[in-house]
């Protein structure tokens, strides 16, 4: 087809910062009268190719109908936007629809109930990452792959794509060690303990760690209250040649960045896809140069796995992937029934953990049982000690005091060792009748101590004072809350007044 | 649990009006350093309830960062919210977590391979239509429903559900037909035809229409070129009953509401799930009161539905769901190799439409034969015409003058018989080379059509000088662009030089 009338190009408008902050997915706000939205039918929802320079983003559509926001000639885009195209007040940035893209064909496949290849895998993580791929679509995604519609090959394919599309730490060690736990018990904070004691042993486990994501705490949120956690990967591996292990925050290493942007939109749906779980773990773990894994599965009524056949079927799952990735998975499935330790937020689990490591007396028993078990089964890992005798070894070097000058080495090596903070208020909740303590509901705890201020307020949370099948008497404290603001302790217990039956006693 | 400390509640902000047209989902801004996204732990994506007096509704938080925007006591809402939740700027708003919502527990349900029953899918249909699921979470449903994840009983579970949270017409004839096409097929505009054909055989046939959603054109879209279309539900059925027939828009009847708010989700994900796309057009086919239907599928490479398996099965399922629901429902499969008429867009259309109805020589015969088949088929499913007679009746009612006659009663009933407006510029395009035209891609035409400014711009659009199997010389016109401005048709060109595959000949 032949045309003699040369096209004008219409589609510039400039920019004008808003200040937002959408996360997941760049916006571009326009008004709806203005030329571009009208003449290229562009609409609410629209997906639109956003381009300055060289640099070039796809964005989802936010009409503007108030004329004192938006200027005619004028756009808004979202704060990361904005930096990725390096774009200033009152530049011109170019509009235009945005096309197919193969990943949305990929995804389209797999929602028909298709599986994917390697290929199809890298594409999607690649467009995951520079957000290419709007909330709407990404939900489509984790949907599809929701539910057992991952197979094992799909489950290797995500992981490695996921691993490739971001950093990796490199190790001169042929084993390099690492601990996992896939969550949902309030204070089970073993990884401080465990680190030392493998590290003590003399393995090589470079640790890193996240922050409390729908938690009161994250191992990183913890140790940040005990020392530095945010160190860049040569002052990292300066700590683990030192001292062969650390414990840091794995945020700013960019291991795995595509995990990042998936997770809040599982969060959004609530939804734990068992195959996205292993891709993220694994992923994290073989990005930052593991070979050999522990991964402490805790299974209750209220954990993240609810039976011991879910804990079963997951275990075996992440074994298979693990060995098609290069990483060696061993598994403790363990009891997640109660909070572990007492403490429940950064700073009162942190204080836990110094309890645990200085043998203190009166330091909780559960926290260090379960450290323990995990550390054995890192050292029979290492070939340090025989099978069956990994427990013994690793209480002992708990009991030794070796743990703890190799934690407090840790620490130095990474800054300082501090002292955890206290909260401003304390208020204690007593029980409302006489009985055995039947049950605790470890999420509306979690709850609590995140309303009172954890972990944005480290030295807020929860500290228990009974444990599940101890007897306690009308009127006796059963936990108290720790907060740091009078209005944030005024949360705690508002809620408290709603949800009386966080812990429950029988006669 | 017993408590003593009173809670004082710290989730108050006032409004400032934003003017953002968030469309499905209602949005709330809030500044990142407010005391409630700090005391609440509110992050972007995070879901909230805003409430105002009585009223209450469900958003999803974007955080600001930009002081200018909003004070440290404010919090912006999106257009409908602030409508629905009846505040003004300077009101009160109260914000707190929303809890999990039952329908997203069903939907949970789904996502695992569950099938739901028909009292988990009234509870989703009743989240859909009050936005209480974000885009996030209805992408999760629609994926969860897609490919053939949904039983028959489910899409008749949906489809009741769909009718029953909207309006619904009532007749008092027994039985009342409608047509419905599904779509994809640039001018295959027979409804105005088939509805005056219909109703001049004495049929009762209160046509609602849809206006274009990515189309150049919808039915109400063309009918508003030549008559008043916006009716109230009294003003139909004066209509009706005076003339038989009606061509209304049915967009402000809120028949089916769910349908609405899914489709754009879907649109957005570009994924066509049988059972949803089934429930949507069945749904507003019984809420209109229809009793009998009959559904054109066109079948070709660039519509719809690509090949006749997928049609035949679209077919049964449709006919099998409609059993369910109460409908009758017949099937037409039909060529969809190629525009149907020559004119693609509002005004265009209306013109073929006229052309047809006046038997005007020249008038575009494919258009003609399309509705005659269609309308025949109504006319035996009301028992006007023997089996195999229906199509030969039609042709005489519209031969007559009858049908004529009949739509100028409609469109007087309705409040006039307008002339379609002309456009301001036309632009011939004309052959590459010579030799028979061998392929027309429908979709390409269309995206011509709409940049030229179909349907806003009511005279604009396409009128095809050419059809398939045609022998064409080069430099012969093949389509005339049509445009009301300038800019649409440098844009329309702009578009042509970049897809000179639209038409294609072979020697």
């Amino acid at each position: 087809m032949r045309s003699t009338h040369k096209a004008t190009t219409h589609n510039l408008l400039r920019l004008k910062k808003l200040g937002i902050d959408s996360r997941n997915e760049h916006l571009v706000f326009m008004r709806r009268d203005c030329r571009v939205c009208i003449s290229e039918g562009f609409e609410a929802l629209s997906r639109l190719w956003v381009s300055a320079g060289t640099r070039r983003l796809a964005a989802s559509l936010i009409v503007v109908d108030d004329h004192k926001r938006l200027e005619m000639d004028e756009l808004g885009l979202s704060e990361a936007a904005t930096t990725f195209l390096q774009v200033e007040e009152g530049d011109l940035v170019r509009l235009s629809h945005l096309g197919a893209l193969d990943s949305m064909s990929d995804i389209r496949r797999k929602i028909y109930g298709n599986p994917l290849d390697q290929t199809a895998y890298r594409r999607i993580v690649a467009d995951v990452i520079d957000l290419s791929l709007s909330n709407i679509q990404l939900s489509a995604f984790l949907t599809a792959c929701s539910g057992e519609r991952l197979s094992t090959n799909e489950v290797v394919y995500l992981t490695r794509a996921m691993v490739e599309a971001g950093e990796k730490l490199e190790w001169e060690e042929p084993a390099v060690f690492d601990k996992h736990c896939v969550g949902g018990l309030p204070g089970n904070r073993t990884t401080p303990i465990v680190v030392s004691i493998a590290a003590a042993a003399g393995l090589t486990i470079p640790k890193t760690s996240s922050r409390a994501i729908t938690s009161p705490a994250g191992t990183a949120d913890t140790m940040e209250t005990l020392t530095e956690v945010n160190l860049s990967i040569g002052q990292m591996k300066k700590v683990v040649e030192q001292e062969g292990g650390c414990l840091v925050w794995g945020g700013s290493l960019k291991l795995s960045p595509a995990d990042d942007v998936l997770i809040r939109v599982e969060r959004a749906l609530d939804i734990d896809s068992e195959g996205q779980m292993i891709a993220s773990v694994l992923s994290k773990k073989a990005a930052a140069g593991s070979t050999n894994v522990v991964i402490d599965i805790p299974v209750g009524e209220t954990a993240k796995v609810r039976n011991h056949e879910a804990a079963q079927r997951l275990a075996k799952n992440m074994k298979e992937v693990g060995k098609f990735i290069g990483l060696d998975v061993e598994i403790v499935i363990t009891d997640g029934s109660q909070p572990v330790g007492r403490g429940i937020g950064p700073a009162l689990e942190a204080r836990d953990v110094l309890a645990v490591l200085n043998n203190t007396a009166g330091a909780p028993n559960d926290l260090a049982a379960r450290a323990v078990t995990l550390a054995g089964r890192l050292l029979e890992m290492a070939k340090k000690s025989d099978k069956g005798n990994g427990e013994r070894a690793a209480a002992e070097i708990l009991r030794s005091g070796a743990a703890w000058e190799k934690f407090k080495g840790i620490c130095q090596a990474q800054g300082s060792l501090k002292t955890p903070p206290e909260a401003r208020y304390r208020h204690e909740v007593t029980a409302e009748s006489s009985g055995n303590v039947g049950f605790i509901d470890n999420r509306k705890i979690a709850k609590v101590a995140k309303l009172a201020g954890a972990p944005t307020s480290p030295a807020s949370g929860v500290m228990m004072l009974t444990t599940l099948g101890e007897a306690v008497l009308q009127g006796q404290p059963i936990f108290e809350i720790h907060a740091d603001a009078e209005g944030e302790l005024a949360y705690a217990l508002e809620y408290l007044g709603d949800h009386s039956d966080i812990i429950r006693t029988k006669k």
